[in-house]
């Protein structure tokens, strides 16, 4: 985790606090469910919730000792309930309580990032709306390719992180299990009814078969849908990044008074969030194969998953959770230079409209063959002239075109709003009527 | 594309016969519903079905000069269907044909997968009921812990592939999208109907919103799903490789008669074909990375993606269905050693049934940390003696335990049915009633 | 293998007849050398080399029934040898020729990486030099910041593919190493002058303590190396493709006559052949992972690597041979547009002198925060004007500015050659003398 | 970075202290450089050197405004200053510290992980001549193969492990470059003499082309580099895993008294430390493909690798750091029990003698394909009876046998010191004479 990636709510779900009082109240809500199985008095599992409490420091201190972490914690808990603690754990196994808890904490986790999804959505809709029909180019391959709307570009956007968001509600729901089945998934020691109980408390559903771990299948899926997300993150923070070159400056990321660009020159206003954004996305794809790698784990468990999750865990969902803040920011606040855009789309001397005269000549009965040569032949002119001359002029003046399309019909194929004759379905499409 | 890791129906999928067959009826679908649309003659659309024809040596021929596929494609096709080929792609962009087809492609894939998923679970299930009940020892960290039985084991690994087949079904349903919307999205050229019958036709729903390609979140998530399912593999595959081991040798890969397992030492049999599927997971799983990768294309597209799907789109696919066939087979032949597994719980002297009498101390009044210790100091002299100490005999000569527990307490910790008595209750989890 | 992204030399190495040959090799030499120590007839030992063949297609149909690839080559090759083949492979293990001949496989295919790569410093030295004072614009988050060369963009890349080249010879010597050691490396039943005898005669190093196999620790760093190799390569690509970009177009692709961009738009030039090599730069990457986890085989080993290395043997060096002489040839037929560059780098209004008028604000006296004030609200005005204004006369009108500075000394710093005086500094330390 | 796998000396290497320190050199050093060259005044430079500090609350509060961190580190120390430190950072740009700081701290750390690994190999040295002639069952495929001796596997591990020194002494070259060439590397407004200076009192070469940044091959190198050196980790972790299987257990991390295996099952004493580094290995390895994902920077650069080095920088080397010493610490004190290697060595009824019979009757002229059917029926015969029934009696039973071999001549195949022969052959070229 580095700080200057994290954010107050998410970095708190991973503080040994957090950890702990989950694992307090997994101990304690098994307890209870053992006391209403007659397994263990009621009286212990009343006074666990009623003295129950630790201290990170004193778990600290104990585990240095005795080197195991929940024993630690049972035994600082037992200081202060006293002797009833011992009905505490009953039939439990450490990976009961950490695996549940892990399944908490991600699940929580999941419920900030759907969150910072739809505040990204609401973001990138409203701009959306706001540009509906600005008119800019749309490019392939870096060249400009046909016009297309702003609008056009960031219903795309919404489009994918609908999809990202529906993936990580499944993510969500896959990781999202309780089990307290014992030292290898028998329930020899305890009953299933204990955590079906848990389970309920703690929001999650059952986990049909634990070995002494929940299957870390789940675990994979789950990063890799963050990963996945990370990735669209990349693809819009790319995006900003272009139209802020110094060529392009079709937008610009907001630019606060008193920000310095270089410290050696004054004159630069660099689209440093967005590549931070990219920089981050690779962060939390990286997370992805160490979480794949740790499903292979030995028989019913080994621990090398942990070590790794304690990196992954904290590292992906703090990362991520700050990206998708940063990007809406950045999305919320982004300059957008709607006379820029159509400077760049008249730039090409019309060459924009080429696959239209190429459509009209076939349909004026030109062999596609021959109305592809007639066009490229123009085309290639102005592309060489860098704009100087317009693919309009020499078209009208080719007389193998003017043999098959009259001049108004070969101007009528440079009409831009042609080209947005659909943007209301598409919109409807995204984002419904 | 490893021959030997490559089965016939999914390599078929991949061969340019089947990816220019997709090509053409998309492109014979367009047509037709251009022709409903009236943008071009109806005779045209029925021209292509009756005429429409291709090689793909021509087609290669043809590409070698024009350094375009689909170009090259049309132009072939047009060599068959005569001048009204000219109505064919029309509005159309390359992209329109080569996603969709990609589309078309992964969603047979994953058809395939699935029932290679289906078959695995098959094998497993069978496996797991004949085993239902055969006892074997659990094991944490590599180390014996508390007993259970192989039919449990393998009910796991149902569950595991049983999520893997939900997620593949999900990641299908998340590739198998139809864009004919033109050069950037905006069905400038083309009505976005002939998008949604060829949809019909070819078995996909429409993409929302296209740029000029299908965006490359929902490949990512393809691939990343499986890798996922390749980790499984992984971890079934390890799980047998352990078994057999000379050590432990509670099951064995299928052997054949006249099979060599070593050309030196003529005693060696050794789990290959796992280990084979361990190597092969990694494959798979290598395509996540570059997958995710791809996600960031420049503006409304850039290339790069591309040459990544020639590659992962057909290895991923390929060894994955080589990958999961293999090991149902294995499941299938896997030699099992119920007796082998009796011995070796046997082996440690009991020291499998220290929980229990941890337990039973603690509600006999012995604090937590005292029984834990009674039962330590036994135990560590059972697993120095390598099993020839028996813990129940030195738990009955312990006067602090005997201070706690009579004999018969003791003995009664030692029974192995004790530890199967929710082997039902998981089944029907897993298995449904 | 994609037989669209490989060329003949490297992919031969990896036909089954360049591998048996190696095969054949090492059995022969080591037979030699047992031979010379008596432990085998010296008659049999020439037997093999004058009557000693092998036909692939034999081999394939022996293995299917063996399944034991070296024990169907050995049973292939005594069909041609007779009784005296019996004498071949004697104490040797299939590893020893299977290994080995991986060794001398890979060691070839660097030693073809290695002239690839001597090619592509040949280009783009001579680019370098020919644009070695060409003024370009040198951007820093895709924002003009200050005048470079065209030559110093080159000579960056030589250096940096000046360094992959040297560690490629490394990682050519790292995995250059024969072992002949047995069944676990022991020498038990040959001795280690046979291993010394193939190594020498094979080019390799004698592998100083091999188990059953070479460490896979070797075949990690040749596979990481090819990885880094191809991130530069992504690095040149993405810099053409920047530079081709419709708004820069400072340098493009070569175009073929004839060549078709875009099906659809027929004014299309697109940088093609560098977004394939960023996609084939993920391939080549996507080999490094799976090379890593192949280190940790079991013991003296398990046989998971061997399907991993059956990918990316050939995937990764072939696809790499291809993408390094695709670049090659990118870079030599690279067409420049110097008078664009000049365009460009004047299109800012000359804001990219900025830091020069800082620094002779402070060496007037003027604060370090004074000096960026200044500049900056000047440099903000020329910024937002799109380069309509110009930052000399907006300087030469601000009276706090003059105030520090005299006309003469403020134009003084809009001098472009003033940036070029170390080229030659630099292209020494680069090509030397 | 997480604590619990972090040693203090590496940790410090990237607190921001250190890293503010580094900067302050790099600065003052600059300045001297400056001063010498005439640029700055004496005093200037002298000033900085006496007055010069700074504070890293200080620091971070001017960065929370201005959004720059080096601006902020100038101020800062300007504070302490005074007007003379307006001469500081003179012709330099952020990078120039910023990317010197990295390599100087990247070299440092690689300094402690040249000595972490010198402990380690010192380590496996010592206990690889303590068990040189240790007989010990040498597996392939997890499967007894032939004798090896404990000292010989550890002799491949010390083997691999001084390549892994070998490498990271030449990525730690590779890695400690300066740069102080201004805005675009152009020592346009810095003088190249400057940058000599620094590299030399700094410990650094000079960088020999620049862009702002140094190139990011050469960091991607480094943390490859690290990848393999975790992937060796992770192998040797494994064998000890593998050795403390219960069913194994021929050697066994070590135990301290206290010490809890398991909180549920008192008799468990698990390999935790080996299961913990083989998930270390994992995440080192994790920053391989971002660290190569941040080599194609746009242009002269952009800052996408800056947030990827925040994680990347500190986690792999204190992960590697902490791994490396835990690794030693595992090989210092681990427990080996020869007789429990004896034991498993036997228990396969002589299998492991089946090679040397196979040679002895190709030997006596049996053809390779008879021989092999005979060993393999007997050891068959044995592999079923878990080691019950003998080789040697039954291959003196078999008559086939007996005809080409006398009872002595098979009974002489059963020696193990047979094995060992060559092992000083081996330790020489692994130690030295």
């Amino acid at each position: 985790m580095v700080p200057r990636y994290a954010r107050p709510a998410m970095t708190a779900l991973w503080e040994p606090e957090a950890k702990f009082r989950i694992w307090f109240e997994i101990e304690a809500h098994a307890t209870d469910a053992l006391a209403e199985l007659g397994v263990v008095p009621k009286d212990a599992a009343a006074a666990i919730w009623e003295k129950g409490a630790f201290e990170v420091d004193r778990i600290d201190a104990i585990e240095a000792e005795v080197k195991h972490d929940v024993i630690a914690f049972l035994t600082n808990v037992a200081e202060h309930v006293g002797p009833e603690a011992r009905f505490m754990h009953q039939g439990m196994t450490s990976s009961d309580v950490l695996d549940t808890c892990l399944a908490v904490q991600l699940s929580r986790a999941a419920d900030i990032l759907i969150d910072d999804l739809d505040k990204l959505l609401n973001a990138i809709k409203h701009k959306a709306h706001e540009h509906k029909l600005t008119p800019t180019i749309g490019r392939s391959h870096g060249i400009h390719a046909e016009p297309v709307t702003f609008g056009l570009k960031l219903a795309g956007y919404y489009a994918e992180f609908s999809r990202n968001r529906a993936r990580l509600v499944a993510a969500r729901e896959d990781i999202a299990t309780c089990a307290i089945s014992g030292a290898v998934g028998t329930f020899a020691n305890i009953d299933p009814r204990v955590e079906a109980h848990v389970a309920e408390k703690m929001g999650l559903s059952v986990e049909p078969v634990s070995t002494q771990v929940i299957p870390r299948d789940r675990h994979a899926m789950f990063f890799a849908t963050l990963g996945v997300i990370a990735s669209s993150i990349e693809r819009l923070a790319t995006e900003v990044r272009h139209l802020q070159r110094t060529e392009v400056l079709e937008a610009e990321e907001y630019f606060s008074p008193g920000q310095k660009g270089s410290s050696a020159m004054p004159h630069k206003r660099n689209p440093v969030l967005t590549e931070n954004l990219t920089g981050l996305a690779r962060m939390v794809r990286s997370a992805v194969t160490p979480a794949m790698e740790n499903v292979a784990l030995w028989h019913e468990r080994d621990i090398s998953h942990s070590s790794v999750e304690r990196f992954i865990g904290p590292d992906a969902t703090i990362t991520l959770d700050f990206a998708l803040a940063r990007l809406t920011g950045v999305v919320e606040k982004l300059i957008v230079y709607p006379e820029r855009m159509q400077k760049n789309l008249d730039r090409m001397g019309g060459l924009v409209h080429s696959q239209r005269v190429l459509l009209a000549l076939t349909q004026a009965g030109v062999s596609r063959e021959d109305a592809y040569r007639l066009v490229q032949r123009n085309a290639m002119k102005v592309w060489e002239s860098d704009g100087e001359l317009s693919l309009l002029d020499l078209l009208k003046a080719d007389s193998e075109v003017t043999a098959a399309l009259t001049p108004e019909q070969i101007e009528e194929r440079f009409d831009l709003d042609y080209h947005f004759k659909h943007v209301d379905t598409i919109f409807e499409r995204v984002f419904g009527a």
